[in-house]
């Protein structure tokens, strides 16, 4: 079997112009009385599949974040893996980010690139920068899976340590500037920098070159979509991963959730369309 | 039920001079024969229970790391909750830190912390601290627990960024005086500094005042024990956590792996008291 390859996959749907990545951070407490079946884990991928089924037309990846799944424990993780062994079957050319926010160090790693690239089946993930590259090798020598590194993040609060000032320039670009210049090998890193933050997603895109960029922070976290579509297109007029989540999978409370969900889609795929 | 304070627990056992940490990194390639039963799970957690067992009266603390059980999915998930769950029953007042190193943004941490804290019942977490005070506040917020920020880690490539100059100061150090300064509202939080850098750690003590350190990387990583000790100690010649890992739980791969694993710890134990 061919291992499937990220940024090809990725490639092939910016080529018919989808940007959108839904995220699917399905936070229990908010999946509407009609997606709950008896159990958690049910209930979970019940939500899941509907969104995934209402919307695999209109993304060019799926991002679960880690975190509304291990709130739940066994059943959370039987829900993630089934969830995206769901987007495999019935979605297959769409990858899969799992938003999990890793880093620990060298070997220790090797822990999560089995369990996220090799037992849950997810095609990218994305790591802190805080530990250095000689730390996350692991993750970086999957070739044919995506490494997206935290640059800029999408909180009211990155400015802590992100935007302090090292030699004349903010944290956030050196952190850039090494992705590119020595964390890249293997031709396979991405970059995160948040959509709440349009001028410093631009100068992380001068950096990077034509580099992937995810860009959260539309939709619920309140950054500005067509300002973020201008900043985060490469030279070629893509290369660019638009993540709304809660906008999207909680768009209505209603019975047909997955059809407001679709039409939020539709709504944010057709902006990034006229963005561009 | 009144909720288990990480501070009490873990001072309580510096009061008698306890001051290793047991890391189970419970890599499953690597545990002996003898410890083998029927399954992952069934594996994972007899070998940890034989360890803690062989340890409890010489540790202020047990430290697992999440990517060695996350690498097994469902399984390991319900390994390392069963493993915290003995520790809770057969040695009661040893506090359990979860090498997680985890941070996501504002309310998605939410989900870690249910998943650590309620879910597995760990007293404390190890947190990156590239998305600043803001982001983990959901950690912050748990009063009782112990939320550890790495600052100056014991891998060999941790410069890159962490001694990065900023404004006269290396990165670490600028963190660690955000934790004591910003951090710490609800007095729970603790420093990462590796003991594979005395000096820096050393540096780190100097900046946090008595706040607890956690020192990983002697053993098997190779730093050295006395000047360790002597650097992360506080004013009152304590508050400090010396983690050993590989050294300790796969210290044999006789029978009598666990006899092997104490005489390690007892090893350590004495070498930290006769530095201190």
């Amino acid at each position: 079997m061919v291992e499937r390859n990220f940024h090809e996959l990725v490639a092939a749907q910016w080529a018919q112009k989808k940007f959108l990545c839904v995220g699917l951070d399905s936070d229990f407490e908010k999946i509407p009385e009609a997606a709950r079946i008896d159990g958690v884990r049910g209930t979970l991928v019940a939500f899941n599949r509907a969104i995934i089924d209402a919307t695999k037309d209109l993304v060019c990846a799926y991002k679960p974040n880690s975190a509304f799944y291990e709130a739940h424990g066994d059943e959370g993780f039987t829900a993630l893996r089934e969830t995206v062994s769901y987007i495999h079957d019935q979605a297959r050319d769409i990858p899969i980010i799992l938003d999990a926010k890793r880093a620990d160090i060298g070997n220790t790693n090797q822990g999560y690139v089995t369990s996220i690239f090799d037992h849950l089946r997810c095609d990218a993930v994305t790591v802190h920068p805080y530990l250095g590259a000689e730390a996350v090798r692991p993750f970086l020598d999957r070739k044919e899976k995506g490494v997206f590194v935290l640059c800029k993040t999408s909180n009211h609060g990155s400015a802590e340590f992100q935007d302090m000032d090292v030699g004349g320039e903010p944290l956030y670009k050196i952190v850039a500037r090494h992705i590119v210049e020595s964390w890249n090998n293997n031709g396979n890193c991405g970059v995160v920098a948040g959509a709440t933050y349009p001028a410093e997603l631009a100068a992380v895109r001068t950096i990077v070159g034509d580099m992937p960029i995810l860009v959260p922070g539309v939709g619920a976290q309140g950054g500005d979509l067509e300002s973020s579509v201008k900043a985060a297109k490469n030279s070629r007029g893509g290369g660019f991963i638009i993540a709304a989540s809660r906008a999207v999978i909680f768009a209505s409370e209603r019975k047909d959730f997955a059809g407001a969900a679709r039409a939020k889609a539709q709504e944010l795929d057709g902006a990034i369309r006229n963005a561009l």
